[in-house]
């Protein structure tokens, strides 16, 4: 038997526990052995939970029994998160985590620490919620050298941008309608902006192209400049808009950004919708291998914290492969050097934007502006271009 | 360094050789070691190949070689296969394949075989080629109880459909058409009439349910049936027409069967077009999971094979926990139990379908035919029905 703690009862740490207590047979066999909750901590009141007698509140109780095997780190944030998690590896225990911000913060220095105490740091529940990525990325396609890795990896502002594109509604309702569903927090900030995105992009990118990529140096746009209009041109064109982090090897330098896309309808991932999560992963052998699947919630991210708890188990006295080495400032290249086709919405006359960008495609016009699609361009060629009196009201790349 | 035997150089062995050559720093850095292919076996005459050093003709220069530590089986069928993988796992070598018919005619004994032998036997390319679709759902859903793994497996069919759907093409015309391309063999049978698809939803029933689902015992229609009418009134109704293998729980019974079914266009699946695979795994924590990509060809199905070689090759010593147990002619319940909505297309008047069965949605009418969609009923109780006067044309399933 196999005895775990968990840090933090949140939602995804009630969720582990549960799927624990619930699907007990299937883990066991899956682990070879019984896996059992000793401990959680929690300084909140959850006498009313029937596992009330597993909360502790003083974190040397679990850092300092040496029962304690695998400690599930989902309190969040990289604070006291960030301190556990380095206590618990230094004690030679494997932690398992769902806190995107502190891998994406932190991972190269935790997996190395990791690594030294001859355990394991894992992760799968950082990015895509429940979707299987890390093993898919790491060990299924272990035989390709991935060229890029970019998806859909905020429920969010997928909601968000769903519902505006089903009701024709502009980005505030839309907003307003998730955080009375529960889909957004009071503060949207680090979703609607692309934080999230943001930092879960970062990991699969230093999972991918071995380096750390460190969220402070990855250009980031949100979804808040998606007009109702923009949808509106967009679906004219052919084209759903999606917040997409990406992460590509062109030349040899390595691009990695979040910004909102236009996404042809004709493709896969265009039909991720809702809360749903996709991930795509290009590899030369193997081509596009497209993940899907709910990208949070309590059971699902539960899904992904506990095959990893298993996965722990199983390995308590051999390391998994999961690693990096540390990044720098200088190992992104500026992403407005790639070229892409750009949708582009302004109230600047059809004849300038004839003049000024030669062959475009419009989407047709409405109060006053006009929306087009124009050929392959970097992104300092249109900022030249633009700068020659078109005003961009919208501004988005089209995935190509 | 590892050394392996490659076992028939067709189209995956030679893919898997090339993979191995071209990505030989990626696979030597994830696998901790160099792997080096010591032999090729193959009567064929390859003199011209780059490789041609390595060509032995001769079976037991491999099997008995103890340098040699793992062996790929891509020769197909369960002829000599099954022969060559017995013998390497008796001679404590582990095996590789993306041999489907083998695995789902023989995995149980095979698995057996190997687990007796303290060996692997790995097979993650004979599902969805170079699809991750093993580990997903052996380790990254092990929390969790599958209710239902479902899928478009077959690559030929689907180009077939897909072409009827965009070019109002008949099958027959489509057919030729794949098989000019290339994606259908000059004899299509195992294809069109769904024996593929079944062996592939055997090999992932038996991982999802444990028990061996063996293939005689597995409901299997294939795509004949389909009409460019049917593919016309399915889309007026909202779906399109892919063909499925589907295992699924319900109650305390497993159910298997591989037939043409109506994908509402909503759903992610139904955008999976022309030679992409696509599987859905359904667990009780994480809700769906879909994963899409190239369900054959060379490269990608040699990536699966590679991605098996250096787990393998990083599993000397250990073994991989995949197996199940044997099945019985008991294990299956007929799935014209099941109630789902069908679409039924057919000459008898809408008067009588309107009294027979009473609320359906008409999709309208062609060349004297008349199309609808019933109700939620079962397999039976629909062949009460119809056998009141109500001749089927054509009759298919909706994924409900």
């Amino acid at each position: 038997m196999a005895e775990i703690a968990v840090l933090g009862f949140g939602v995804v740490g009630s969720g582990t526990v549960e799927v624990l207590d619930k699907n007990s047979a299937k883990v066991a066999k899956n682990a070879g052995q019984n896996i059992r909750v000793k401990y959680i901590l929690d300084i909140r009141d959850f006498s009313d939970s029937p596992f009330h007698s597993l909360f502790v509140n003083d974190f040397e109780t679990i850092v300092n029994d040496p029962d304690i095997s695998v400690v599930v780190e989902v309190i969040g944030g990289v604070g006291v998160a960030l301190e556990y998690t380095q206590r618990c590896l230094e004690a030679g225990k494997s932690v398992v985590t769902s806190n995107k911000e502190l891998v994406a913060a932190h991972g190269y220095s935790l997996l190395k620490l990791a690594r030294e105490k001859g355990v394991n740091y894992l992760f799968e529940a950082s990015v895509g919620g429940g979707i299987p990525i890390m093993r898919p990325l790491v060990q299924c396609m272990a035989a390709n050298q991935i060229s890029e890795i970019f998806g859909i990896l905020n429920g969010t502002t997928n909601y968000i941008l769903t519902e505006m594109e089903k009701n024709g509604a502009e980005f505030e309702v839309a907003l307003k309608d998730a955080q009375l569903k529960g889909y957004a927090e009071a503060d949207p900030t680090a979703d609607v902006e692309g934080h999230d995105a943001c930092r879960k992009i970062c990991i699969l990118a230093s999972l991918a192209f071995g380096k750390h990529v460190y969220p402070d140096l990855v250009s980031t746009e949100g979804i808040r400049s998606v007009t109702k209009d923009d949808k509106f041109f967009a679906s004219e064109l052919g084209y759903k808009i999606k917040l997409l982090g990406r992460a590509r090897v062109v030349g040899d330098k390595l691009y990695a950004y979040v910004a909102s896309h236009l996404i042809d309808k004709e493709q896969l991932l265009s039909g991720v919708e809702g809360v749903m999560n996709g991930v795509v992963v290009r590899g030369n052998a193997v081509g596009d291998v497209i993940l899907c699947g709910a990208g949070a919630g309590k059971l699902p991210t539960a899904s992904a914290v506990v095959a990893d708890i298993i996965d722990a188990v199983k390995h308590l006295y051999a390391r998994k492969w999961i690693g990096w080495e540390d990044g720098d400032p200088a190992l992104l290249a500026d992403p407005a050097q790639l070229e892409t086709a750009w949708y582009i919405r302004t109230d600047a006359p059809k004849a300038k934007i004839e003049r000024e960008f030669g062959d475009v495609i419009f989407a047709g016009e409405s109060n006053g502006t006009i929306a087009f699609k124009t050929m392959m361009l970097s992104g300092k060629k249109i900022n030249d271009i633009l700068a020659r009196g078109i005003k961009p009201l919208s501004i988005f790349r089209i995935l190509v």
